[in-house]
């Protein structure tokens, strides 16, 4: 009964139903579904699900699945098996995939040299439209699916493609290579990494791409529905470790226990600042001590400058990765970035200082007969000169990180948070230990 | 000169260079290119500047442009334009496209109706490869790039869709119909939301898909480069909203003026929610007064809170967004969550609680004799109720927010740290009010 209704799905939605199942019952279901479990259940899945499947199936299966897949599918599935494991696997593969997927793990992790598959569709120049034709029409082994035809010259160097839709709107007796354009073809190099292969299909709005050897020898086709997946997985990295969450644990499905470590160490490096945070409160016992009005404000000016810098972080990671903001306009932008601030500061400085002027009457703030004045100004300087830090720090901290070979997405929000803290705290008690209780 | 150089890029690099030079330029540049400024510029560019390069197009060519353009970009450069400029530009649009503009602007925006192209290939399921290869051929209009044959029924309805690359292998007698396979085929209905569009065209891995209207006939195609976008427009909203960015104005060549007083409304819902929590805080000004150690620590229950509350928030608005998350699963990971707060908020409290029973001779805690230790055991109990309080309104916020038909990522960061910050200050000022100065 399982099998009739598994077989009427697609893989996706196989995989689909064997995330929101047990642990147990996953392995139970690899063990009722056999060999038709489809080899594209295991791409789609869950890494934490993937493993478990793994590990539930017989080595041949797996050998014969992975065999099966596109080799790109395939290097994905092997790729995070340990290497004996992998081995075993391999050992039953039959030869010539065996070295395509040997070959396709040279590669090193988010390369185009490991995105691709090795099934393309290429033809020589001088082959006619009829002749490929009758070639697609032979049961030779080809792509299951392609959307252009590689033209290849005798060294096998792609010298242009055409789409499919084109390729067929030409007579039997068109030559090829008169059929290539005009415009330029976008080669991969195998090296590249996927972020710029990402970024390279989105901008030139590409369906598949042929990917070069140092040679410039075809050795390989990237498809655009690989590419989503790279989109999805990139956004999603940098969108959780400007949280503070490493991508790799962030499953929902994962382990309870890799989940609590990864949130941990960023926690500990929080811990760390907002201790460091302390103590430049503690310089500043003794204005506390006197006026309490201004404990019960410096949260204020610390939380203001860390969502303004939040802010800004934020714009600056996503144009970096969008590539918007580059070096010819970093300058433009970082002062843009500090006016917003400064405007932005000056007017919320008006605003809470007025109003801290007239709370301060319940609140006590210590000092002379003006106290409630000297108060709001004293609050309106430290949230000026916060908000403007928050600006400025938003945006230089990334793109120093970018320049230096970081990650601006991973590290930069603890920098920004620690330099408005300190700074907020330090202008407020500062001010307010020469104005207030001075 | 500047002419021939733009001649040979590509619009997506025609658009780059518009968004990199000064207003003043553009308009110079779109004078100086002429007719020879390609429609799909207009579609790449950023909205500000296209809002500007469309200004200063005559009336005449922006109707060439749009004319040329498929329906689906055609109506994405037109739908941003204010109504009157729009009517004039469609009054010189020749009639036919005309009204398929006018009706792809009735469907609503961010919806497949939108999305689509009008511009199709269908073949009735009768017709032979032959006959189809045949009119393909022939100098008829047809869309300029597609990648499958979709097969419809007399009524127009869809009732297959053949790729390429498969229509390409079979012998020219073949009936199309006859290679319509087993496998579904994803309809997409017209009034569609995009995200759910995008989520289709991820999972099943499509390149192309049909949009269908009420009675399942034909109305158009959506191709995955538009899906590519929507996956990225989607995403990048999402992050932004969690950082209190509005995604419209986070463009870094858009207006000062608009950036200022987009970051403006978020950063006052911060302030209201600042003062609240100092609120929570002159509660306490009497224990503030006794013991200093307390001002000095507080801030850092309240930022741990807030961290850890952002990080379950960014894990659970990602996998709203992935349907990870979904009813069937919510009850188990609301207790996962706050399970993970409980653990991290122990661990953190028997590091911190240490510390500042440690700390506390130098920075002054008021109470009795064992003050060092009951301070300690007062920040660590206030610590793990906080991090708990995290995991919990982390998730809960964002679900409640999913259900109740809002956008999860816009709206829960403040909650959440509204949260975190009046559950943080409460627990360790009413604690030690309590066990330290009561
Ligand atoms: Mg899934
Ligand atoms: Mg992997
Ligand atoms: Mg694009
Ligand atoms: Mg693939
Ligand atoms: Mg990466
Ligand atoms: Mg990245
Ligand atoms: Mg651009
Ligand atoms: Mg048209
Ligand atoms: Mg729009
Ligand atoms: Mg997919
Ligand atoms: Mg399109
Ligand atoms: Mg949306
Ligand atoms: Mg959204």
């Amino acid at each position: 009964h399982v099998r009739s209704l598994c077989e009427e799905l697609h893989p996706a939605d196989v995989a689909d139903l064997f995330e929101q199942i047990s642990d147990d019952q996953r392995k139970a279901l690899v063990g009722i579904l056999g060999q038709m479990l489809d080899p594209v259940t295991l791409v789609e899945v869950d890494e934490d699900v993937r493993d478990l499947i793994i590990e539930a199936m017989p080595t041949g299966q797996l050998a014969d699945a992975v065999s099966e897949l596109d080799t790109d599918d395939a290097a994905f599935v092997l790729e995070d098996m340990d290497e004996e494991a992998r081995l075993e696997v391999l050992a039953e593969v039959p030869v010539a995939e065996r070295l395509a997927l040997l070959s396709a793990l040279d590669y090193e992790d988010e390369t185009a040299g490991r995105l691709m598959q090795r099934e393309v569709f290429a033809a020589p120049a001088y082959w006619t439209v009829g002749q490929i034709i009758d070639r697609l029409r032979s049961p030779e082994e080809l792509p299951e699916t392609f959307y252009e035809v590689f033209v290849i010259d005798p060294a096998f160097k792609v010298i242009g493609s055409v789409p499919l839709a084109q390729f067929l709107r030409n007579p039997r007796e068109t030559v090829i290579g008169d059929l290539v354009g005009e415009e330029e073809l976008r080669r991969i190099p195998a090296d590249m990494d996927q972020e710029e292969v990402a970024y390279l299909f989105e901008k030139y709005n590409l369906i598949s791409a042929p990917v070069v050897d140092k040679g410039d020898r075809l050795v390989g086709m990237i498809t655009v529905d690989d590419v989503v997946e790279i989109v999805h997985e990139e956004t999603h990295e940098d969108m959780l470790a400007l949280a503070g969450v490493e991508a790799e644990q962030s499953g929902i499905s994962g382990s309870l226990r890799a989940t609590v470590s990864s949130r941990f160490s960023w926690l500990a490096v929080n811990l760390f600042t907002a201790i460091l945070a302390s103590v430049v409160i503690s310089f500043f016992d003794a204005t506390l001590e006197q006026a309490v009005a201004v404990a019960i404000l410096m949260p204020i000016v610390a939380s203001m400058g860390g969502n303004a810098g939040t802010q800004t972080l934020t714009v600056a990671v996503r144009n970096l990765a969008t590539r918007e903001l580059t070096a010819a306009n970093a300058l433009r932008i970082v002062g843009r970035e500090t006016l917003v601030g400064l405007i932005n500061g000056c007017a919320f400085a008006v605003l809470m200082g007025t109003i801290a002027g007239v709370w301060y009457g319940t609140i006590g703030g210590g000092g002379g007969a003006d106290a409630g004045l000297v108060l709001g100004l004293v609050l309106a300087a430290a949230m000026i000169i916060n908000m403007i830090m928050a600006g400025l720090s938003g945006i230089l901290i990334p793109l120093v990180l970018q320049r230096a070979g970081a990650d601006p997405a991973v590290s930069s929000a603890v920098f920004v948070t620690t330099v408005t803290d300190i700074v907020g705290f330090f202008a407020f008690l500062g001010l307010a230990a020469i104005f207030i209780v001075g």
